[in-house]
C-alpha cells in the first residue's frame, strides 16, 4: 500500500469505454463494414426538464482525453486475458490514433435540443470506440455547468463559491469545479482544480476547527493570528450574535468576513449585517452557504449577502446529475463511397440522420432568434449569424483547444445574447426555437 | 498532446481536498490545538428520502486512497506557488502519513441514520485534511450501491446489468461499476472497472452497428461471425418482429439474446419469448434496457424478461446522487489530555457528541430488529448482535481490506437479515430504528 505516488503521469484513457464499442469494432473488422467513412453526432435530444437552455461543457477535458486515448501493453493484456477481443482487433488497438476530423461547439457557447455539439468524421472503427469517453464527460460536465449558469445568473454580481468536492466523486468534483468556473463561478474549494485547471481556489473554516478551541474566542483568535484579519470566520457554531461580536473583538472591524451555515439565511444576513454595521465592521462581507441551489440565491438577493457557496446542489447538477447527450451514427458511407444519412426508426426517440451543421441566427437588436441546424449542408448565414460548429481536431490534430478563461468569457456572452427570459427559473421551455433546415427540397 | 501515456502510476490523491482543510489545519498548527487527540465520524444524519435502509460502499477506495495521500514535490510546489498555506504548514505536509487508527462498517453493510460509517482517531491535523477526500468516496459510493441494492432487490433473481458510464464522469463510472456489483449487479459495460477491480464486464452491440451496415441481416451476420451465435442481437433498430425473424434466420435457434431498448417493454417482451418459443429459440435470452430504474424493474418482473441493463438511473443513484454523509469531529483532548465529546449547537442539524460503538441487534427469528450505538463505550451485545465496527487502519496501517467479492457476500447477507419491508420500494421509514445508547447513566 506504500508504493511511490507520482504526479506527472498521464494515465490511458482507454479502458474507460463500455465493452460493447470493442466487441463492435471485432465485429466490424470483420465484416469490413470498420473502414467505411462515418458521422458521428453528439447531442442531446432535449435539455433538462424545464431548463431554458444548456451550457456546452467538457470540450477541453474530451480533447485531452482523446490525447491520451491509447491502448498501450498493459490495456492490451488486459483485453486479452479477460478475452474481450479477439487478436485480431487487439492488433488494430495497439496501432490506434484518431485521425480524423472533429468539430463542435466551443466550450462554454450555449445549446438547445438537437445542437450538433460534437461532429466526429472519422472510419466506423476510429470514431466508435470514442463513444463511451466522449458522452461521459460531456454528460456530466455540460449538467454541472448547465445548473451553475443558472446559479450565476440568479446572483448577478455576486460571486458564486463552488464547495461541493465532498458531494460527488473525488474526480467528477475537479470537473465539476472547472464546470462551474465556466458558467461564471468565481472560485472552487478543490485544490486540484486550482493545480491542474487555474480555477482560483479559497475555504474558510469548518465547525471542527471552532470546537477543537476550547472555546470560540480561542478559535477566532488561532484563525486570525494564522490567516490575517482578512479572513472569514465561521459564526454559527453556537450562537451567532455572540460570535459575531467575539469575531470583531478578536479581529477588529477590519474582519474580511462571516460565514452562515445555518438558519434561516435571510434573516440572519439582515441580523448580522446590522451588528457589523453596529460594530464598525462596515466592510466584513457576510458569505452563506448550507443547502444552497438556484432559487434560494435567487431568494437571498433580497438581503445584505455577499457571496454565495454552493455544493450539493452544484455537482448533482440541480435535480439533473447528466445531461441526456447521445453519441449516434447519422451518416456512413455505402460500398460505392457515397455517404448516406442513417438513423434509427424510433417512435419514441427522436433522431435526425444526416451531417449537420448549426448556426445561431441573431436579429437585428442583437438578441438570438433560432437554432437553425442545416442538414447535409450549411444553413444561409443573415449577416449577424453566428456559425456555431468551430474545428477541434483535423486530421487527428487538436487545433480547437483554448483556455478556461476563453470559455469563461464566451460563456458570459452567449448567455447575455439570450432573450430575456433564459434567466427565468421557473420552468419553461427552449428560449429559442430549434429549426432544421434539410438540402432536400 | 501526445505525451507518453502510462499505466502502473499511483497518482497522488492530496490535492482531492478542499482548500480550508488546509488553511484551518496552518492555524491549528500555530494554535497547538493542532495536535489534540481527535475522533471523527463520518456519519448520515438521514438516509435518502423514503429510503429503507443504505448500503456501505467506498472503504476499500478509501483505503487505496489513504495510500496515496502523499504530498509529493509537485503538490507542495503548487501549494506554495499559490499561497495556499505557510512555508510551516508546508513542511509538516511534506513529511505527512496517516499514523492514527481508523474503524469502520465493513464495506457492503447496512447502514442507517446515525450509523458511524467510519471512526477516525488521530491527531486533530492528521484527521482533518482526511475529510474531502473520504466524503467524496463514501457519499458518492454509497448513493450508487443504496440504488443498485433496491434494483437487484426488485430484479430478484434475474441479473442486472450495469451500463450507465456514459451518464456520469468518466472516472465516477468506474467506481459506480464497483459500487453495484456489490450490491449485486452482475456484470458491468465499463472495461475499467474490469481491469481495475475485476467486476465481470459484457456488451451487446448499438444501432450504430445496424446502421452502419446495409441492412439488419448483413449486420446480424456480422456480428454472429464475429462474435458466434451466443452474443446478443439488439432488434429495435427498424421493426422488432422483422429483426427477431432475421436474427433467428442468422444465428439459428442457440441465439444467445436479444435486447430491447425502446417502446413498451413489457407487451414487446411477451411478444418476443412467444415469437422465439414459436421460432424454436426457447433458450434465447431476452435483455431489456431504456432508462430502467427499480420501479420499472419491480414492474417488468411479470414479464418474460432475463436480465435488466441499467445505466442513467443506476449511476445518478435513482433520484438520491449523493449519499449526504458528513465527517464530524466528535470528540478531542482537552489540555489535561482528557477526551471531551464535542458538537456544533445547531437547531436544524442533528450531530450527537462522543465517540461512537455500533452493534445490530438481532433477534432470535435472526432477523434485525435495531441500529444500537453506544456513545463513550460499546453497547452490550445480546449473543446474537453483530458488532458493525471493524478496525480499517491501525497506527496508520491498512488492516482492513477485503475482496469486492467479499463485500457482495456480506450485502447480501445484511440485508437478507433485514425485516422484509426493507425490499418495499414505496417510501417508508429506515426499517430498524437507531437507538443511542449513552455511557452517562
Amino acid at each position: 500500500m506504500s508504493a511511490e505516488t507520482t504526479t506527472m503521469s498521464r494515465p490511458s484513457t482507454a479502458l474507460l469505454t463500455d465493452h460493447y464499442e470493442l466487441t463492435m469494432l471485432q465485429a466490424a473488422l470483420r465484416s469490413g463494414a470498420a473502414h467505411r467513412t462515418s458521422v458521428f453526432e453528439l447531442f442531446a435530444r432535449r435539455l433538462p426538464e424545464g431548463r431554458r437552455y444548456g451550457v456546452v461543457a467538457g470540450t477541453g477535458r474530451f480533447l485531452d482525453a482523446l490525447a491520451d486515448f491509447r491502448f498501450g501493453d498493459a490495456e492490451l493484456e488486459d483485453l486479452r486475458q479477460r478475452e474481450v477481443v479477439d487478436e485480431a482487433t487487439l492488433s488494430w488497438l495497439a496501432d490506434y490514433r484518431f485521425t480524423g476530423d472533429i468539430w463542435g461547439y466551443a466550450e462554454g457557447e450555449t445549446y438547445f435540443p438537437g445542437s450538433p455539439v460534437l461532429v466526429v468524421e472519422s472510419t466506423f472503427a476510429e470514431g466508435v470506440i470514442l463513444e463511451t469517453l466522449a458522452l461521459s464527460i460531456f454528460n456530466h460536465d455540460t449538467a454541472i455547468a448547465g445548473a451553475a449558469s443558472r446559479m450565476t445568473g440568479a446572483a448577478g454580481d455576486r460571486p458564486c463559491i463552488e464547495m461541493g468536492s465532498r458531494r460527488t466523486h473525488d474526480m467528477a468534483a475537479v470537473a465539476a469545479a472547472r464546470a462551474a468556473y465556466i458558467a461564471g463561478f468565481t472560485t472552487t474549494s478543490n485544490l486540484e482544480a486550482g493545480r491542474r485547471y487555474g480555477v482560483p481556489t479559497a475555504g474558510t473554516a469548518a465547525h471542527s476547527f471552532t470546537l477543537l478551541h476550547d472555546d470560540e474566542r480561542e478559535a477566532f483568535q488561532a484563525q486570525v493570528d494564522s490567516l490575517g484579519v482578512g479572513t472569514t470566520l465561521l459564526v454559527d457554531t453556537y450562537d451567532v450574535t455572540t460570535a459575531v461580536e467575539i469575531a470583531v473583538e478578536v479581529a477588529g472591524p477590519q474582519l474580511g468576513g462571516v460565514r452562515l451555515d445555518s438558519g434561516d439565511l435571510l434573516v440572519q444576513a439582515r441580523e448580522v449585517r446590522e451588528q457589523l454595521d453596529r460594530l464598525g465592521a462596515t466592510g466584513t462581507r457576510i458569505v452563506v452557504t448550507s443547502d444552497l441551489d438556484e432559487f434560494a440565491i435567487a431568494a437571498l438577493q433580497a438581503g445584505p449577502v455577499d457571496a454565495y457557496g454552493v455544493g450539493t446542489q452544484l455537482v448533482t447538477g440541480s435535480g439533473a446529475p447528466t445531461a441526456s447527450m447521445v453519441y449516434k451514427l447519422v451518416a456512413r458511407a455505402d460500398d460505392a463511397g457515397a455517404m448516406v444519412g442513417v438513423a434509427k426508426a424510433s417512435k419514441d426517440k427522436l433522431s435526425v440522420a444526416g451531417r449537420k451543421y448549426a448556426l445561431r441566427r441573431i436579429g437585428d437588436n442583437g438578441i438570438a432568434q433560432e437554432e437553425v441546424i442545416g442538414i447535409g449542408e450549411r444553413p444561409e448565414n443573415d449577416g449577424n449569424d453566428r456559425e456555431l460548429l468551430v474545428p477541434l481536431v483535423e486530421r487527428g490534430r487538436v487545433v480547437g483547444a483554448t483556455s478556461l478563461d476563453a470559455a469563461r468569457d464566451r460563456h458570459a456572452r452567449s448567455r447575455a445574447e439570450l432573450p430575456r427570459p433564459a434567466l427565468q427559473l421557473s420552468r419553461g421551455e427552449p428560449v429559442i426555437p430549434t429549426t432544421y433546415v434539410d438540402d432536400q427540397p
